[in-house]
């Protein structure tokens, strides 16, 4: 892969999470849509709602990663300190947005109050970009390579497609998979030759249970669909030479 | 809280989960299964099947906490890489472990090979304890603070729960949620004020979609349960002011 692809990190803030309370749903959506646009997830991290945690976090991975997306704790309440700790990460004060001010009220009227109003504070700065999506009336933001987006996962994934135009994108990275009811230890031996032969390939092994019966999943991910798809057609051939059929997953596209 | 009560990082190591192939399902069952037992899981970090990153973050996180538990990576396969990170973060050779040789081999018979017996290999040392479990010959193993256990969640269950005995406890951490068909932004000034009277507990707010309405759930968590039933009681008493009848989840036992 090039060096110069992009990279990412998640940065999912929240004890709900951490507490076994909500089972995160974003990590997965992110890393999806991130491989298909050659960006490489290569890390995610599951913070608590600790002012200074996340700060120290948000600090340290901003400065490895091309881009770094948050999600939680941009709500109305008093347990939404994403954007204080943000701003404190840039050394930035908070500022209310004047248009996410103005949308908020028009859209909440009289009910509007200084907690929904909350939802516009935003870090100062010139460069600090909404980003607006089609769920959720209030917006996240971008500051330079962060982006602040909500937990709930349906405005997660909406934030995501707004800014997901305006990311850099690197080689696209495909996979495919074969299944069979083999059991990983005797595909083993056959497995390593074929990555060895697949040095651009990542070959990942998965076993799995499916009507009470043990399987292998075999995945072959990388930039060259050509050579995924050789990989994968030799570990067909070694599973039907074990008696048992392949299931083949589409062809990489 | 107790400064004294232990920590925990959970490292969930495999490509499979950042590519999004997989969705983790470890993190919440570790995360309510500590919180039980009054150990704080403070952090969980995904990272990918590379060797440096693994031996990096492993070194980093097993000097922050009391107990670090990996998942994933110690199966038969070329890309089970973990016990020769976790070896190489402890500075140790990784040698075959001979009862564990011994259970595979009786296990598989003529079906043993080399790449099966890899599951017998530990990093060296007297301290290396073996994690038996119920659902698979392969055990997980503790070394110092780390606990290094499979990935695959059924296996990932037992292996936790055969070590759950011999943990260090603090100070179990309890909770009780509230949830109503009201909006965050309308009682979060009266949470704030909440959240403030009960300085020991902790108020969390969580925005729900139900039958099409938006909902509020509110969860207190710490280890105070009379000060968490005030909170969850006043809380209560906020949404039943705003006409919408609230729903107590069980009080904390």
């Amino acid at each position: 892969m090039n060096n110069a692809d992009p990279t990412a990190c998640v940065l999912v803030i929240g004890d709900e999470i951490l507490s076994g309370r909500t089972q995160d749903a974003n990590v997965a959506f992110f890393g999806q849509q991130l491989a298909a646009m050659g960006i490489r997830l290569k890390e995610c991290r599951i913070i608590p709602d600790v002012p200074q945690v996340i700060v120290d976090t948000l600090n340290a991975v901003r400065q490895t990663h091309t881009y770094v997306f948050t999600t939680g704790g941009i709500g109305p309440t008093h347990d939404d300190i994403t954007t204080d700790c943000v701003a404190a990460a840039f050394g930035r004060k908070v500022v209310r947005h004047p248009a996410v001010e103005k949308a908020l009220t028009a859209y909440y009227g009289d009910r509007t109050n200084d907690a929904r109003l909350r939802m516009a504070n935003v870090p100062d700065g010139p460069d600090v970009a909404l980003i607006e999506n089609h769920i959720s009336v209030a917006p996240g933001y971008r500051i330079e390579n962060v982006f602040v987006m909500a937990g709930v996962p349906s405005v997660a994934r909406a934030m995501f497609e707004a800014v997901a135009p305006h990311l850099q994108k690197g080689a696209p990275v495909y996979s495919q998979s074969v299944d069979a009811h083999v059991r990983e230890g005797d595909i083993a031996a056959a497995l390593e030759r074929i990555q060895n032969a697949h040095p651009g390939v990542s070959v990942g092994s998965y076993p799995f249970m499916r009507h009470d019966k043990l399987g292998t999943s075999i995945v072959a991910r990388g930039t060259d669909k050509a050579a995924i798809a050789s990989a994968i057609q030799q570990v067909g051939a070694v599973m039907r030479a074990l008696g048992e059929e392949p299931v083949f997953g589409p062809t990489p596209t």
